[in-house]
């Protein structure tokens, strides 16, 4: 585990948790009470942030920005357990940076709490599902085009905004930062463990399913 | 045939279809009766996700997810007829099985029929010549630059969306999977069958045509 | 100059003017009069069909599908005058083609004639600044970074459509055809020829300032 | 310091400006007041000329197109002290020039001065963090990915046009620019100081941070 990929982590979940929360504050301002035309505004800024930041700190990092991506690097012994704990504190203590941050770009009080209420079997299906679509994207692209995974990532959570009632979450770490922001982009504290029991279940599940899909090249060159 | 492939093209449907009827959800209840920006979201997340999809499952399947694609690779001898017809039953399955879940995160009866009529001689020419448009998409990109495939066809559909009245179903499996979603994107089951005959006409006479432009490399070289 | 090349100038324009016509009714029809909505759904399609079509038919004919990019590669010695001639006369009937098919496909009367007046010294500089503009774009792409030619061109015109008061027509043939269209993208054909005479001034000037920028492998090497 | 590289410096500042001010115009007389989809359509402009300018002028004069990139490509001594300055002068002079051709173009008076007030900590500390998060973009991904680097420059503006509470500047010679532009993306005069002062302190910060994260290849194999 080398310091470098912790900052680089750090930074890019501060980059990351500050555009999602500061786009959607901005899309909701903005959008005259549309919130397909906000939702629009966040989808744009999300993708293109997720592009730059797993472009220039993948070979930092691995650019993961998500527990449930290093809880499944972890099951697939790509890192080690010390440094994948590491991972999940920067990427809470970064994250919860960034929407600290949005805040103050926006002149919003710092600390806040969401009241925005986010449940029901839908949005948690949803969440599973948004998160079992995530690792093998991950997983497949980076078996098949390597050099696709910025774009791939990146679209993928541009689609997954739009196909789930919850507009995919789909990261613990983004639930639990996102739950300190009363903005578009808020979830109220009560509801954040059952979407990141859904994403962990999603993310295990597609862990599991993407071994069969896309083997490891020592099983395929078997 | 793999069990690998066929995997691949079911979770590939699965995920396409229920981007495309999900997204389809989101956009109409979040648009406000604005149907331009409802299409818009629509656009973004299908043509999102193909990228992602055919990005990772090209290599393993083909990402074919559409009839129309698999009949003209059985034409061209790409895949032989079983495959083929295994591949056409994966997808309907697969597909169903997407729109299916696509209600399920949106709270939805999960068994629908669509009421919505679409239907006339306009819309037919636009589901042939959309249907026409994406075969030598991926013959023509598959010929001349193969990295291109996933850009290329997400970007085709994309255009497709806008550029015909139908906003370009494009595909046999889809068509018959939307007609059990009385949503944004649904299609009256009367009028699915007119649909997949314009769609395999478009596809049969692309097929020729783009033997034309595109020569294999066979004749290129002779 | 070979028939695959003049069949896959005809097909790529009739598909693109289809496209500019088709996405422009179905955007006006759907945006509720918000015609900035209009031009987003107009603009995401006409820029997705040309990375396509330039990512396939470049190379077959050049996928010039514009008479002041035809002009400029004359200028430059690239293609022969017969060629040149061919290629335009292939431009106007294969566009006017598409025009009309994109009038099929949304049930409107095929032959129609614009009424929407289009003029002014702010629009006659913007379509030269626009065809300026897009030259060093196909020349400096070409010289630099060749992979790149289907993004950057599309990218260009998904910007022009936005900096000109005119939504950058850019092209000769497009203006002819789009005046045999009276819907959102048409121009009334009394203001056709000052349009076309724009574009053709600003297509010269440009390659005469691109020489200088982007000098030929010779010349840097001399 | 080439000739050349001075004049893709003059009119990739040129076409930028324009692009950034004329898209802002168009996109507000069309918005019908729903500022948000006027972002949209500035955001899509912006990010799609950034892509096509970096793409052909980045090989030829470095396309900074912003004196605190410059600024930090000195500090970093990739470009002499002379070199810098002509840079700079030469950005603000085509800026201004592009500032004045969209007004031309929209057949506005050529010479204004923006009435529209900005500021405030919260943009302040936008612009320093858009200013910021750039100069990472550039390094990390010349370091790590030199060839995603016009897409993720274009990518980074396109999510920071929505992160922060000014919609980012992030650029002193457009911020200056900007001022003499009484239109949607138009900055008072009395507000350009605090903003230029803003965007140095954070490409200053931003250069000695990326050092941490990205150290030279003589640094990584020492």
């Amino acid at each position: 585990m080398s310091s470098r990929a912790i900052f680089a982590e750090a930074l890019g979940c501060l980059m990351l948790f500050a555009t999602v929360v500061g786009s959607g504050i901005m899309a909701e301002r903005l959008a005259g009470g549309n919130m397909a035309v906000a939702l629009l505004g966040n989808t744009l800024a999300t993708g293109a942030i997720l592009f730059v930041l797993i472009t220039m700190f993948g070979p930092v990092s691995g650019a993961h920005m998500n527990p449930a991506v290093t809880l499944v690097m972890r099951l697939r012994g790509h890192i080690r357990t010390d440094t994948a704990l590491a991972y999940v504190a920067t990427q809470l203590v970064g994250g919860i940076l960034g929407v600290w941050l949005a805040h103050l770009m926006f002149d919003l009080p710092i600390l806040q709490l969401s009241t925005k209420l986010r449940y029901g079997p839908g949005q948690w299906a949803g969440e599973a599902v948004a998160t079992f679509g995530l690792i093998p994207t991950i997983i497949g692209t980076m078996r098949m085009r390597p050099d696709s995974i910025p774009a791939s990532v990146a679209l993928y959570i541009v689609a997954a905004y739009w196909f789930t009632s919850s507009t995919s979450f789909a990261n613990p770490a983004i639930t639990v930062a996102r739950s300190l922001s009363d903005s578009f982009a808020g979830i109220g504290p009560s509801c954040v463990p059952a979407f990141v029991i859904a994403q962990i279940v999603g993310a295990v599940a597609a862990h599991l399913v993407s071994g069969i899909i896309f083997p490891s090249l020592q099983e395929e060159f078997a």
